[in-house]
């Protein structure tokens, strides 16, 4: 939940005046998003988010999520439409910050999704990464094997406080990563962070993928890899093989995956469990006095490596065996 | 901002499906009121506020609340309309908290208002006070002179700690009160909360007033006393004569105030101001670690107090001399 910069009436109406949408009907600050301010804006015109970037997200990188979300939309994914203003710019700078106006997605986003869900998301999953295929924009990855060992060298010394033997775990997963990651599986752009809150259901139907600011470059596979670790884990720890079969079911009957992919499954799952330990566990122990986010608890990442550590074969993924 | 409670998607789908309304649309948490958990809700029925009663409401003072709302919305005051389910009610529970759904109110609220929204609101005001002069509820006024004694015996102790002197002004301030406090002035609803973030324009227009989680049966001219000190001093602690000229223009427009309530108006102004000085000198020096709320500076209102009390006519105000 985040609101980090107020934006007075003024401002706004003086902003939304240069899209010629009409008069400011209503404008509110919302609890979406942990890295960004975002307001539910709407005007003669239509509803739209409104969101101004804060520090975390790098400027230099903003053109390749707008238009990134143009070039989804405009193919029919359920992604926010960047909105233009007169000129043509949907970048602009509002408050000194950079900002932008998308159009706004019912749905709402499930805590519990069910296989069905699950199955849903493997299929929007696979359709984004299609509809990306001719998208000319490059970011690399920077929470990738290199950003994992720069991440770890800040996060795992004295990581014991938080779960004994952790500091280890991490040094022993980032050497086995380093020697068994796979480097030449087919890859495009990938969302990188589609969590449960990321994505919208009307019913059993999937109505909006948001938050594109993870957005980049790297294995297709490695994304349902992280939807498998977002998605199909129990609030107790179990992983619902139901849920994954589901997922992957969906995945592969839009885009069926390669031998190679698959085989790689298991060590995608470790590298996508790893990451958001990495990152959770730093901003557990690097918390922000005031901050008006809490951090989330990277213990369930911990539990979800170690079963992944177990799981030798594609096949606990709920891929047909070979 | 704040949301305290997190309604899962099977929970909200519940909820709504007993009003009626339709599938469930959007649901978001929004950033506004301090006290409760607040949600935008769209449903194919409309758009509402969903509102969940955190700890600082009593539930005893709920049906007080919810009933008034139905009496203003009734006789055309722009406030929420309390929705009411299938079976007529309108004070609820949703995820063990008490809950109401109220209708949607277009507009923003200005951190900068102008002359002609301090006129505007001075007769939403006397409209609020004529439309709820045949309100038969009652609830006293818990932040009064009373409530001031409590109070002060908690936070001024130390309060020297956040300005010099504080103590010691609380003290003299509350004694020369409980002299001069008048107790016959015309009495009924007030709104004893009416600063600008409740209170919404579209343009120039009052579009709607929320928020009556403190109303209760006091003096009428102390919700315009509160008003004066919310509306009509600048950030730099200037007390604004225009402003509130056109703001005690309106209201006498409305509603024409007698001789008794314009001589005690300057006594109705400093007690605004201590209540509003207590409450966030209570709440500054209580910072609870891991809030999601940033208390308010309670500096402003000690020197809008110190203005008080060399304001010794009504003129200040902009009321004609007799």
């Amino acid at each position: 939940m985040a609101v980090y910069t107020e934006v007075s009436a003024d401002d706004i109406s003086a902003f939304v005046a240069e899209y010629g949408l009409g008069a400011v009907l209503t404008f509110k600050g919302i609890a979406e998003g942990v890295e960004n301010s975002n307001y539910l804006l709407q005007t003669e015109g239509g509803s739209f988010i409104l969101t101004l970037y804060e520090k975390r997200v790098k400027p230099e990188d903003l053109p390749y999520f707008i238009t990134l979300m143009d070039h989804l939309a405009a193919r029919g994914i359920t992604c926010p439409r960047p909105v233009h203003d007169l000129e043509g710019v949907a970048l602009k700078t509002l408050c000194d910050r950079p900002a932008a106006m998308v159009s706004f997605l019912n749905g709402i986003s499930l805590k519990r999704p069910s296989f069905a869900h699950c199955g849903e998301l493997g299929r929007a999953l696979a359709e984004l990464h299609q509809a990306a295929a001719d998208f000319t924009g490059f970011r690399a990855n920077a929470l990738s094997l290199e950003g994992w060992q720069d991440l770890a060298a800040k996060a795992a010394p004295g990581a014991d406080s938080v779960a004994p033997g952790l500091e280890q775990t991490i040094r022993d997963e980032i050497a086995w990563l380093e020697a068994a990651w796979p480097h030449d599986l087919p890859s495009g752009v990938i969302h990188a962070d589609l969590f449960p809150d990321n994505v919208f259901f009307l019913g059993e139907k999937l109505s909006g993928i948001i938050d594109f600011y993870f957005a980049c470059n790297d294995a297709l596979a490695y994304d349902l890899a992280i939807c498998i670790n977002a998605w199909c884990f129990e609030p107790d720890g179990a992983f619902n093989a139901t849920k994954a079969r589901q997922m992957v079911a969906g995945y592969q009957a839009v885009r069926p995956m390669t031998a190679q992919e698959i085989a790689a499954f298991p060590i995608l799952c470790r590298g996508a469990a790893l990451r958001f330990l990495l990152t959770r566990l730093y901003d557990w122990r690097n918390q922000i006095d005031g901050a008006l986010v809490r951090p989330h608890n990277p213990i369930p990442f911990l539990e979800r490596l170690r079963f992944h550590q177990q799981s030798l074969s594609a096949a606990t993924y709920g891929f047909d065996a070979e």
